[in-house]
């Protein structure tokens, strides 16, 4: 039944989807030899597009006009792989999604400039829907992407951090695309402001559920799975919600967490002594009470659905919350 | 006498300029502590502000309105700001305008990300002039900068260039912001389209002047003047254009031509081989004649300055193109 549902979303969206594939494809042509395929095997490489799928969904409630918003969606799209290509600099990645990062092809230096380039074709896939209301969501997205990677850095290798640190760092590093891309396609189909603002609260829901589960999949999952091995935020020292959640039922002083603050802080970096950790987190329950409040955000994301006009648009943005919560790598 | 002039339009500029600083202040804020202050060093480090400086005058020359204008104009500083602070991550430099730069005090991945933010906020501030046309030229310099500056990098140790080479790179470099600055300036203050292309051009020779002589000055001054040491760019495999004078004029396996070989190759790097060959250039008359090239773009900038109504923008434009051929560091 779920698989039904499952396949309906994206079979129904395809032929959109395809078109925003087009379209960033060309926005990324760059004509230096070797380099134009990297760029194009990057685009090509993957993810299930669930930032335009969510921009599509916002504007079709209310609008048939597809130029536009695909336009939009292919800027969403992009600016989400300048910032992984950036974020992949900034960690040092030598892998995503199974394949190698640019980072492990090129000068780090041409790397950097290939995300400004990034960036500055998606800005102009902003710029082309002609509307400063979008231009201006998609600029201020990018300034709270950034503000979130920021504090993920300057917290790094520090277990002192609160729930409300964790969620405004992830709200800002992946909720906040997920937040402008259904408000940008609200706007776009010209929407009352209610519901802009209430498919905004739904990207945001559904963004926050997506990196909760992202996070919990960091420990989860075995190297073979993720494309990167199990517990890798733990070995930048990157705190997230599973490891609060642990931290906060440890007795302090204790064994288990003097081991935790050795991993955080970047003391200890062994691979079997952060495997130890991350096999206590796993045992504590820690993961399964992460996911329940991933869910929460993902049910609470279907409350705002009911702006949308359209019965088809309103189950198609319930089926994306149900997805990320679902998803396995 | 032209010290007088020189005076004068910073002086008439003076009042607009410091809103322009005040706008750039404020866009900057950023809530960590330790970082809030190194950005805001950062904008107030300085240089001559051209760029705003010229999107105020060709906005001036049309309307009165400076509103739009200032936040224009902070936005294209800020855009000239974060792409210094990614140009200087990619040359891991330690000094800019002589004092240290964010690489120097920060771990090199917040400084990728701190130059995103930069974008960021530049990119908002084009967006809050509410004009369609302003933000898609915002985008498309930001795409020329990284074009050129991905050139510099994929066309470096290599002597097989030619002047056209250096011309494209350069415009992307550098003189794409001075002819977008005009531009925007010129379409904020509602100016008619051949006056739009008009001040663009202007813009753009200016901007070419501007660089080459950067070029020249590179070579020409000692470290302490520059505040980073003569032949930079040489040891950094970069080939500008008193080098390719001077390449042009050697005779084939000469030992000239195979001491310039070797350190744009990269294959010497000794500081004293480094520094025989840059005195070798300025032996040559190279300095000179890409002087002379400089001036040549100043002059035919000023061509273009007719369609300014007012008598007075139209003397300032001129002033500025003088002062760029006139700075010795």
């Amino acid at each position: 039944m779920v698989d039904i549902r499952t396949r309906d979303v994206f079979a129904t969206m395809r032929p959109d989807l395809q078109l925003v594939q087009a379209r960033l494809e060309e926005a990324v042509r760059i004509d230096y030899p070797g380099v134009d395929d990297l760029v194009l095997d990057l685009v090509r490489a993957g993810g299930k597009r669930l930032r335009p799928l969510i921009l599509l969904l916002a504007g079709r409630a209310f609008t048939d006009n597809r130029e536009t918003l695909v336009t939009a969606g292919a800027g969403v799209e992009l600016l989400h792989t300048a910032s992984l290509v950036h974020d992949d600099t900034v960690d040092r990645a030598g892998m995503r999604r199974g394949r190698p990062t640019l980072n492990s092809v090129l000068p780090s230096g041409a790397v950097i400039l290939l995300g400004d380039f990034l960036f500055a074709q998606s800005a102009m896939l902003a710029a082309a829907t002609n509307s400063p209301r979008v231009v201006s969501i998609f600029a201020s997205t990018l300034a709270d992407i950034c503000d979130g990677q920021l504090r993920e850095i300057f917290c790094a290798n520090r277990l002192d951090q609160t729930r409300d640190d964790y969620e405004r760092r992830i709200f800002g590093k992946t909720a906040s695309l997920f937040a402008g891309s259904a408000e940008m396609g609200a706007i776009i189909g010209k929407a009352p402001d209610n519901a802009v603002q209430a498919l905004r609260q739904y990207g945001s829901d559904v963004g926050m559920a997506f990196q909760i589960v992202d996070d919990v999949l960091d420990l989860r999952e075995d190297a073979s799975h993720l494309g990167k091995p199990a517990g890798h935020d733990l070995t930048q020292g990157t705190v997230t919600l599973p490891t609060i959640i642990y931290a906060s039922d440890l007795t302090q002083a204790s064994g288990a967490a003097r081991r935790l603050e050795s991993v955080v802080s970047g003391e200890v970096t062994e691979p079997a002594a952060v495997k130890s950790v991350v096999e206590e987190i796993r045992g504590s329950g820690a993961l399964e009470a992460a996911m329940d409040e991933a869910i929460r955000f993902a049910a609470r994301s279907k409350a705002y659905v009911s702006v949308a006009p359209e019965p088809e648009v309103r189950d198609m943005l319930e089926q994306v919350a149900d997805i990320i919560c679902q998803r396995s790598a």
